[in-house]
């Protein structure tokens, strides 16, 4: 069926004579009928979910500045080379490696009871014993930041909030700074330790971790996720009286931890130092196997790369390939991005995969590019895959692209279906189970039309963008 | 809408004269009337989602021989006599309890990997340091079974063979001797550990636990179950080369622990010696909060009596709740049969609620009965609940309730909706979340329409029994 469509709007493209300006090597619509064609291939080619089901299987976690990622980024390496891509290296930083350590919480009143919990990234530890005190819930953030400095002396703060389940992920943004700030507000108003329900959908008894920003001034208290049914059975607790609690994380902390933005290019054949970057993460959270967050990112344009370099006539720019070494620490975007300070104004485009491993249904190109010759063009090979292009321009494009974004870097987001992402996200669960390989491939067929359209095209999306006209 | 339907299927079964023989004190159409507006009534009753939320928050786990569960009797007992049943007490027995201790799993080879575990009930421990040792891994319990004496020696079997999901449970059944007999199936081959893919439908890295048993002449080695999602990575890592794990178990048994069988009566208004018994199990699993298994069935056959002891009109024949307490360790049945086996012959039916907490889709009678007045008027009461009457007889009633089977009980299998039981069956996941109140008071209605109907009515099922004619 998609086929089918497919021939239709490239033989409806070509005929129109696509509007978009192609390089001299490349007519116009061979350059659609190229892409179109990639994203045909990509639909039926097993390369991706290879890559992720060897990686997670192979490797496993790989948590910055362990020993298992240093060993995914040799694999990455290897795999990069094998697919063809040119200039494969990788390019060292340092950061303060965040490790683990035994993790529990259990009821110890009214009636002994285990809860499931998980250090938040960057939590101090407990005393070696534990810390045990009485609970302060508060079902809502703002409950939180409303109670009186002073008032939680002594306590555990507990929120309980909940995370709402979106397609495009916006309940997670809007729950983000109860796990990142959460701990300081807490600390504060006298806290000794801060729970908060796991930012996540699903009602399973694994635990989300994620990162926590520790703020100046406040001091720094011990902070874990509770698996959802556990926060849900303290909000029961609470209302029957007090609760006290036994909590113990004994994390540690590794200074000037090495770590590496493991990279691979397929060179441009005409303006090779004109660059398309893009990128996903390669160390995961240490729980599950990062197999959607975010092994399946990187297969995908690790996939779309693939297809490219395999084509008869490669692009005339330059495609990068960056999997970042250190994104869940919040490292590796800004040592990128300082490493490359001199060359932003060469990096025509950004994009980042990291939401998941299902369907693009959507693309929000930089400002002003949706209605411009490439959007239409882009729309025309897209839409027989199932995905659109959006009339809002991209406003994010992930996290480990934001200071490229901010250095002035144009960005792209190729929006996936992220409504069951955040079951798993973060948690032991994330494994290759999760992963549908048909909705992963479509994915790669979105990234590899976009990438090759960006790459093969002379399109200037800071001519495009609104600001600039 | 129901309630619509349901008036009128009374009305039919009125203006029938249903044909059941009813007793002198309650004419049949009285009768009909009064089961149907139980399960109506039953429908809009909170009792039932109230027990199980406030045994699960208040106690939470109850495994057999542990405090927990001796709080549960002393909980149960007096929401038996707050409820309004008579004759509230516990019956003591003694059985060697297992505690669970540390547990875990992790291949050391060919890279370091965590793997989710837990170990099987009854299960002995490994060495204090645990065992490590080369893993053989087997697709189905048949190929283990046809593996050499001596071959597996020195290793670690492991069984990956995939329980089926269906309605009705058979999957179950059939992969059980996995659980039950692999571990002496292996021993037998020189196995030094027994991994098995946990029992269950889910792919979750939450273990499904469960009692083995070994078998004489096999030497006792740990057992264990793997995660779904890490049986899977175990496939995947055998196609590729030798695997070594790690296997820590330290279980505990602790023998003569004292368990209780906790009983409440609504008694009988002229034949209390006639006893309809209903019952489920009071203690879990350790390592969610027994929500599914067993609370729901207990909040059942609770709900169902507590509305029959709330009629002004109190039926003939005893009912009898009886709550189980070593289901799980296979002890309390056998207790109860033998503590009660001069009054075998004065129970009428047994049944036993101990399949989660969804809608009743049909209903097993013993032999003989689904043909005869009693079950068609059953039906005519449940039909508009959403469940039929089965046309095959109940074979087997529950694990519990086997005893009496043995012993000449005829049983009733009130079957409910198992398609998503076993994704959390046995799990820490086994959480109240997991309980919609709306399916859990259609499983109250019928269980309330059929005890009743069993008790009011002078139904001998021995007498329908077709060996009996
Ligand atoms: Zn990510
Ligand atoms: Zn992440
Ligand atoms: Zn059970
Ligand atoms: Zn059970």
């Amino acid at each position: 069926m998609i086929l089918r469509i497919l021939v239709v709007a490239v033989a409806l493209a070509a005929s129109a004579g696509a509007t978009i300006r192609a390089t001299d090597a490349l007519p116009s619509e061979s350059l659609v009928v190229t892409a179109s064609s990639l994203g045909q291939k990509a639909l039926n080619d097993p390369a991706a979910f290879d890559f992720v089901e060897a990686l997670t299987t192979e490797i496993g976690q790989r948590l910055a500045g362990t020993e298992a990622h240093r060993r995914a980024v040799v694999w990455a390496e290897a795999r990069l080379k094998a697919a063809g891509l040119e200039n494969v290296h990788s390019e060292p930083f340092s950061f303060p490696a965040w490790i683990r350590g035994a993790e529990s919480a259990d009821i110890v009143g009214p009636v002994p009871q285990h809860l499931a919990v998980t250090a938040l990234g960057g939590s101090v530890a407990t005393d070696a014993n534990g810390i045990e005190a009485e609970i302060a819930l508060f079902r809502t953030y703002d409950d939180l930041l409303a109670a009186a400095p002073g008032s939680l002396s002594g306590k555990i703060a507990v929120v309980t909030q909940r995370m709402v389940r979106a397609q495009d992920g916006s309940g997670y943004g809007a729950a983000n700074p109860i796990r990142r700030y959460g701990p300081s507000e807490a600390a504060r108003r006298g806290a000794v330790a801060y729970l908060l329900r796991s930012l996540g959908t699903d009602s399973h008894r694994l635990p989300h971790t994620g990162a926590l920003n520790y703020q100046d001034g406040a001091p720094r208290i011990p902070a874990a996720a509770l698996a959802i049914p556990d926060a849900e059975q303290l909000e029961r607790l609470a209302a029957l009286g007090p609760v006290r609690i036994r909590l113990l994380l004994t994390p540690t902390i590794q200074e000037n931890a090495p770590s590496w933005n493991v990279v691979g290019e397929v060179k441009g054949t005409e303006r090779p130092d004109e660059v398309v970057l893009i990128g996903g993460h390669l160390d995961s959270w240490d729980l599950g196997t990062g197999a959607t967050d975010d092994g399946a990112g990187i297969a995908i344009v690790f996939g779309a790369a693939r297809l490219i370099a395999g084509l008869p006539q490669r692009p005339s720019r330059t495609i990068r390939v960056v999997l970042f070494g250190a994104e869940e620490m919040n490292f590796s975007g800004a040592a990128y991005a300082q490493a490359h300070e001199g060359e932003t104004g060469k990096i025509v485009v950004a994009g980042e995969a990291d939401f998941g491993a299902r369907n693009v249904y959507s693309v929000q190109l930089p400002g002003g590019a949706a209605g411009s010759d490439f959007g239409h063009t882009l729309e025309r090979i897209i839409a027989p895959l199932g995905a659109n292009v959006d009339r809002r321009p991209a406003l994010g494009g992930g996290d480990d692209i934001r200071e490229l974004q901010k250095a002035g870097v144009p960005a792209v987001s190729l929006r996936q279906d992220g409504l069951d992402y955040f079951d798993t996200h973060h948690t032991a669960d994330d494994t290759l189970d999760k992963i549908d390989p048909k909705q992963l491939d479509q994915a790669v067929a979105v990234w590899s039309a976009f990438t090759y359209l960006a790459a093969a095209s002379d399109v200037d999306f800071r001519r495009l963008a609104p600001t600039a006209k």
